[in-house]
């Protein structure tokens, strides 16, 4: 936990079929409401499928991203994690390994969102412990991997493209891969600034 | 991951505080959208916020669960369940520690069920990685936890009795303490049941 980093510069290095399982059996370990388990992946390691998903996705990047592209020379972290960001959509389709989390639409009630489409969205509370699982396992077999949303832009075509049916809904898209970098310690906020005890605003310094 | 199962029975003894700290330490290394680690933890340990929050999920329980109490005779696996269910609603007011995970309201639309209250619901997808990881981390230490989501049944009285702002959205409710028995392995469907390859419909079978 404490050094599973995104990692966004992953190497075009296949990976072992035995470890894409191993990372999916760890992820449907997780706990789901009453142990309903209604997630679903879908593993995309040939190039037709992930050229389709990684060049939509690097496009939206670009387009969400907007002018907020840094120059060359900025070398402050808000700039670093761009280059990252946008490193990792240029190469998405070179990931050896693009993993989709899906979860069923079983939530009684829609958003406006969906509504457009006439769906309910799914329950992500239901997915994305097995999400996490999936990442925790990728760090313990030294995958890399991250956890990117953007598919959300272009969840039509995605859908008709891969026959996905409209009772699952896309929570998580998983990139994973041999790192090129190394794992370090992940960079986050003192838990104790996240913390109250008993009542609301009743935080503790040590 | 393997044997971290929902433990829904506890021992009343305390709990060390430094183990405390390090499940929300564990916590807040979680992944969330763009690390921007909009989540906060409301940790309960006295008997007065205990009781306030056991009692109501308690009746909560009684109330939704209405006839399918099983009979004492009843040994099936469901039953089984929903008397752990009623067990834990019971002595939820026992347990050493009861931490609420919640997640600031930072979505860009609404759903019916919050605009009765005119708030936007949190973002769960950047809340459960982190209730994952509080979830894990207690079973790694030794402690039974189980993740639990009533609290929307009594969510207004919760709110105004913890002086909890509206700008953050309850996730999860998650009673900790030493279990009375052991972590056995979870129960799951295979993951190549859940898993498609390339594309949606095309599954391995080994």
């Amino acid at each position: 936990m404490y050094t599973m980093r995104a990692m966004r510069r992953l190497k075009p290095d296949p990976v072992p079929q035995t470890l894409i399982d191993q990372v999916l059996e760890a992820a449907t370990m997780a706990p789901s409401g009453q142990n309903t388990q209604r997630w679903a992946f879908l593993v995309l390691t040939e190039p037709e499928g992930k050229t389709f998903f990684g060049h939509r996705y690097r496009d939206w990047i670009y387009r969400l991203m907007g002018d907020r592209v840094p120059n060359a020379e900025d070398n402050s972290a808000v700039a670093r994690n761009i280059r990252a960001a946008l490193y990792l959509a240029d190469h998405m389709h070179e990931a050896p390994v693009i993993i989709l989390a899906f979860g069923k639409r079983d939530w009684p009630f829609k958003v406006p969102q969906h509504e457009r489409i006439g769906l309910a969205p799914p329950s992500a509370g239901s997915v994305y412990p097995a999400v996490q699982n999936l990442l925790l396992a990728c760090r313990a077999v030294g995958l890399g991997a991250s956890l990117t949303t953007v598919h959300q832009m272009f969840e039509e075509e995605l859908y008709e493209h891969f026959d996905i049916p409209e009772d699952f809904g896309i929570v998580a898209s998983i990139p994973i891969g041999y790192p090129q970098g190394r794992f370090g310690p992940v960079s986050r906020h003192p838990f104790r600034t996240k913390t109250h005890f008993e009542r609301w605003g009743n935080q503790r310094s040590g």
